[in-house]
């Protein structure tokens, strides 16, 4: 046990799950961004072909799992778990989309956290022994992220220079415990940090101590540095919370500026797409990795990266009752090689 | 591998996690209940001593998991992760309480089932190698349910008959890699189930076709019979989804009448209590769990329970554009012994 557990918040796996394919769907908006090339499937418009946005959402989610089990010829029957979520009250879209399956389902809830709080237990699951291969999902959706946290789409409500841009989309990973990599081989587990931030319009900033906390820690507990990784990627800091996070790090003693990008500035040109302070949502990590990043690492582009989703777990009820925003962050260290572990 | 996984949704531990210590505190209406005995503390008013009803549901997680942990003399410092969640919104009570801490958190949402999916999953963490001691918790909070799924309390709405009682409550379990028992030996994991119920008053309903599906695969798969099992334990179906899932197991030729029981059932007398069908939350299976059926465990006047905690994944979005309710019942064998095992 004591092989496995390298310090408080990190784990390294002893036989590292491969990921084995991924997809990835994306909204309209997302499909006009400089990523375009790397998603499997642009729809159309928001509606999807369903008559709610919260139906559209359930079925991105829906067919990003059949496009990644297609992708390798496997069916639904060869996976044994799912592990997902997303930012709806009570996780609708996920659920209603396991109701597709037949397939046991762990619902998660971490907010814009959950593609990385997916891939660590459903790594956590395969090198434990328990699965041969797991389905890890998060997705989210500009229109129902909206109503739900902020205003009715209908107000044309005006958005401020911190704000994000919820990504409309949704990104699968498969894991497997045979396979050629890209491996999932250290876990970086965060605890919830809050600075006391209270502007729901600025979650870069609320979020960025979050992701600091995690980083700081996979350093000092995995043994490597951060020249070791071609990306540390953060899921939706955005250009405030980026900056904000690079100094925080700084004042760690911690140089990753040199490493780190961030999701959610990757998605979206925010000059021409209006975008302000860039991407948001489980999504946005969702797409950019499953998308871009998995491309990367598999074309041998690049041969390590650190995933780090960051969460902001308050509600439209704590924010109306004066709470600030508490944050989280999970990194998972993906990488081509095995040869350098600790 | 083939050695942990007996079915397509049923694990078995080889280094069975003990249950090391549990707590449970309580509202006042279950303090009046015919288990109050067994809660380690009963609060004096809904809000105790807060100023929301949400932060009163967070409290509750705060003071059990110390009272868990006082118990046992622990730290926080001693627990590796927390795996939990809540029936609100972004599941606040639950990020909120782990603000107050410093340990990793995975947050769950699985509706009323988050008690079974926090043992399932912080289990197979403690047996997969990759902690010693976790934090599984649940939490509901009757005040905080029903403005969020219902109606306001003020309006005084009438309830119906078939309606059940949200309980007021948090419920821990602290697992560790060492200890005498009980043990989590077994784990069958829930697949999302929705036969067509729309009625959000008629929660057993609803719930219980999930349940008879994990129940029979648990029996399937594992090598039990239901008399191996003091109590077969679901978790809020409460008096009319308990007859229901009896009759729909006897239709899959399983017999489970007379080791069935239900903490929706146990926690409250209807007749005196008003309660209708019965109890409901996910503190509902958290604390009759935590308080009663682990003392019946630890003072070995039971061997071996079924728990098998029920959650409906809906949410007043997807009741108000006319969906059915997807439902899912996660299944954890607890025994004090290890003798019996396939």
């Amino acid at each position: 046990m004591a092989i496995k557990k390298l310090g408080k918040q990190t784990i390294k796996f002893l036989n590292p799950p491969s990921i084995i394919s991924t997809a990835s769907i994306v909204g309209p908006k997302e499909g006009e961004g400089p990523l375009k090339d790397y998603f499997d499937k642009i729809i159309q418009d928001d509606l999807n072909g369903m008559n709610t946005w919260e139906q559209s959402e359930s079925k991105l989610q829906t067919d990003t799992i059949q496009e990644a089990l297609n992708k390798i010829n496997l069916k639904e029957d060869d996976i044994e778990y799912i592990f997902g979520g997303d930012l709806l009250n009570q996780i609708i879209a996920t659920g209603f989309a396991a109701r597709n399956t037949n397939i046991p389902f762990f619902g998660l809830y971490g907010a814009c956290s959950v593609m990385s709080e997916s891939l660590s237990l459903g790594a956590m699951a395969i090198d434990g022994g328990f699965a041969d291969k797991v389905i890890c999902i998060a997705s989210s959706h500009f229109s129902t992220a909206e109503r739900q946290f902020r205003f009715p789409l209908e107000l044309g409500n005006q958005r401020p220079l911190t704000s994000q841009w919820t990504v409309t989309g949704a990104g699968v990973s498969v894991l497997s415990s045979n396979g050629n990599g890209p491996y999932i081989t250290h876990v970086t587990t965060g605890r919830i940090v809050d600075k006391g931030i209270i502007d729901a319009n600025n979650m870069g900033a609320a979020m960025a101590p979050a992701a600091t906390d995690t980083i700081t820690a996979h350093f000092k507990e995995s043994g490597f540095s951060p020249s070791d990784y071609d990306y540390i990627v953060t899921g939706d800091l955005a250009t405030i919370g980026s900056d904000i996070l690079i100094d925080m790090c700084k004042k760690e003693g911690l140089n990753i500026s040199d490493n780190h990008t961030d999701c959610g500035i990757l998605i979206f040109d925010n000059e021409k797409q209006d975008t302000h302070s860039g991407g948001s949502g489980c999504a946005c990590s969702g797409v950019v990795f499953n998308g871009y990043m998995y491309d990367l690492l598999k074309q041998k582009k690049i041969n390590r990266i650190l995933l780090v989703a960051t969460g902001a777990m308050h509600s439209p009820t704590s924010a109306n009752q004066g709470e600030s925003i508490p944050c989280i962050a999970h990194a998972v260290t993906i990488s081509n090689s095995l040869d350098k572990e600790e």
